[in-house]
């Protein structure tokens, strides 16, 4: 199984449990726990806890429309995290970038801020559809509760912003809304999403036709 | 604390726990678990385990623009099922009505047809965002796994459907995803959902115009 | 290993635990979880959250001496549903029929009737051992807590009734009590039994000799 | 609130939840967790962890009819096991004496032997109803797995038996077969009992009118 | 209750637990979920998530023998977080200054280094007591699994050293090895501890009249 | 893998959440939970759930320094253990031997004396460090919280004690902080240590050049 599936299998897996495992799972090469690889427990080595991962570095965010990248270090990039529950992230976002509306369908996340600011926001389920909104400076810290939608949006026109942020799963998974709702493989019948959305089935399919891809590095 | 209260303090508090629990709380009026009344343990009678919800019944799908009727049996609604750790609902869809795209934060689904057919699907997380579908005729059983973004859709232009769901958790919540979206209130900026949505702020400002309400009885 | 040795296997197995995980485990066939099967990811596909269960047609309840025939859901059934939490069961009850005195280790039910009345109770555990009871109707929907002894029964002699229940597990187990104790093998000693029930041993070989049978499709 | 009524919401209430906690629970009188009474944090004192509870003390067998005594140490009795997860008990057997078929709708049973020797067992839920017994010995341990049926007996017709058992809730509940099934308050419909069982109505009548008590201290 | 008394409350009481639930707890003042004050649903307001807490500014790490800081921003800071199970934490370490040899109770720890190096480890439990080590440098990420006693040292004879670290609770607890043996109110036996370590009584003396005290803001 | 990497795995491994598990594991050998080999299901037996564990019998308490010795029947010994979330031990004192400071990182224990007196305590979390500790005499109950350390002691110069405990967790992990921290392989630097415990490097040395083993059978 290469680590393209593998990817998948976490992601695809009920990770949710694990979360509240504790130690590190180190098996024998035979044996995983909810398909992530495990070793041999005599090859279990300090770096099993360990990611060079740069988190002081800037990334590109140029590549994404939303013009944000999230360097999330979950159990598939740092493996001693299996069962652990836990998982963070580095999210850098360009002059007017965003972390468009998600949700986390296994965790809730808490963020501060390392540089700029940011507009943060997250709605409450039916039927009230709240919105929360707050502007994060330098240093502020914000938590989004599981499962709902939220996003982050730099204001500014020409400072870069960057958020390191925390996550309850060792694999929280993320649902970009719009992508889901609207760059499904293969798409959603349009007239399902058109009324839906109260649009005309052409809104839909022009969506539809759009390049969706989420901003993970 | 009235009834409204209750419903709202239920629906904000972190549920997902008590789903968990066994066994009816039925505790002394100065106690409350997780928000939720609780009676004197005098009091307790077969009564908070019963709700005459006349399920059999046809509920009215004309008021809601999706043209459907989720009758949800939960926890607000069935004192008894506090701490019991699942809901029952029943879905009446008219002809070409839908129970549109939504997730449940707190709950897997199971739901069987009992009349006409029904299209239903679920997309998976990102980076895939998987479509399934399938057709559903009565008596078919389908699963939708918790937090996925998931429909179901009435394709017959002249009969009705109905299904009889079940949902992993006293207080499963509900997130339509075009109400929370486009819906909140206060409404989120425009110039966000644009850029996340790919589309002119116009079409945000058209669709945050229109009147969003959810489908629940 | 065959089909039914994995039917044991998820049966003996603590499923309590993954009744808690959220997605579907779709694994390698190298990986199970709880003993269930797991499929190759890359064969996943919608039929694993499908089952044509025709829970619309009616059973044969003349086969059971209590006159009952459980059709459950369960992951067993329905591959799907591993990990997911939840299960559910059609039940059919011929005129006089019963569910007879049982236990679900893992689960609690919810039941709502479709055809027909419904008799049905619960006792609680000791020193109480109070029982509560209720004549249900037609879309009434009522809750047996988990691990409670409860039963429900058709009083009507001349009309079926049929019920839609859920169990806040994939695989919720059933004890029936008389099967476990008159009917286990091999048998428990009869001087035991005589003595726990206040009975003659000689009741306790009579029904000891008797064909138990549970009731289950 | 008296102290009966007490002990009834700790057994009513869904204390399986808690097991899973840590550490003690010793808040404000105001406050309380699954209706157990918690004092003022001032107040915790290393009393509320300890019992002078005479576990070392043979207690009396003849008061009850199944000739044994369960003393049970759990959250009533012993403040500060509140949300521990565990709970210990001591049981006494008289010659020929037994713990009836019983379950625990909340926890596993670990069982050594201190005194004399025990014929134990338990039974696997449906469709198997398998029997799995053992004779213990002095100093021999035994696992009854939660929610199952099981019972210990002494068999020795002059030497009394004594076990120290620990399970793996702070409120594990016990469930006594014969009691809850005929020995309920109000008595279960005969003629459901009767077609259950596959016994004459009389005989059930004659067992619902014996005078059933459980063995608890 | 004060503010003083609640702090103690929610390091008292079994957090654990309530690390599982989503979504934010915001009850009635009535109310209380583990002691935490709640406040009445109408005026949850945005602040409930929100803490300015200059997580950007360097902390004084003179006041403490150890040169370290911990700033934490747990539930008893961000009320919002009560729940929901993930908390964040700021460290300073002067040049040579170290967070000493401590565990989390109930919480896995995920670190990255902001500035400067730092000499991080942990050892197993018994009977093997592995040391795993690692030097950090700016941008890596280590985790430190839940209940372990670990420990990070700023090896810099003139730079100091900065971390965000988040922890898998919303009240993870600490305890500090050294304060909590040789630090307790009141003192453990002298003989006991001499055994223990293997060091004469008077050496436990001198380490008992020491002022112990921790290194959190 | 041989039964001694067995052990180790099993300790490694996070297993506090199969202690939340009912039923017992028996699978296939081609399937382990958590590590810990399963059998085919046909093979299934009682003395899976069985051990001749021998707990009436007095243990050598001489080869240990700190005169004691505990005999824990945990899940590597009893594999029917295996998802049931119990363990029990038996622990001995000679005169003057103690249990020394230590944690279980994944149970609570409750403990009660079989034979002669303990001296017991525990520590509560930063920042009080409160002990609280209380003498036990025979037939005595005590808890001591999951993740505290805590030890006992057998005051008396003359004769043994004996302690039958039960821990929450059929594998709860035990780390002797004397060991750990100055007896772990390789060795931990000793300016950290030394600065941590406000000694002189040289009392490190001394401690860590001792011959540190634990008091496990």
């Amino acid at each position: 199984m290469d680590n393209q599936e593998n990817l998948y299998l976490a992601k695809v897996a009920g990770l949710h449990l694990i979360s509240n495992l504790t130690h590190a799972c180190r098996f024998t090469n035979a044996v995983r726990v909810n398909g992530l690889p495990c070793k041999d427990v005599k090859d279990v080595k300090v770096d099993d806890f360990f990611l060079a991962a740069n988190l002081d570095k800037p990334r590109d965010t140029t590549m994404s429309k939303v013009k944000s990248n999230v360097t999330l270090i979950n159990v598939m990039k740092l493996a001693g995290l299996n069962t652990l529950g836990i998982s963070m992230a580095r999210i850098d976002y360009a002059p007017q970038g965003q972390n468009p509306p998600h949700t986390h369908p296994r965790a809730t996340e808490i963020l501060t801020v390392l540089e700029g600011s940011l507009y943060v926001g997250f709605i409450t389920s039916n039927p009230d559809n709240k919105f929360f909104s707050k502007m994060l400076n330098k240093g502020d810290v914000f938590v989004f509760p599981q499962g709902l939608i939220h996003f982050q949006f730099n204001p500014s026109y020409d400072k870069p912003a960057v958020a390191i942020a925390a996550l309850s799963s060792q694999n929280p998974g993320a649902i970009t809304i719009s992508n889901a709702v609207f760059g499904s493989k293969p798409p959603i019948a349009d007239d399902v999403l058109a009324k839906a959305f109260q649009v005309d089935k052409k809104v839909v399919d022009w969506l539809q036709a759009q390049f969706w891809e989420d901003n993970h590095n």
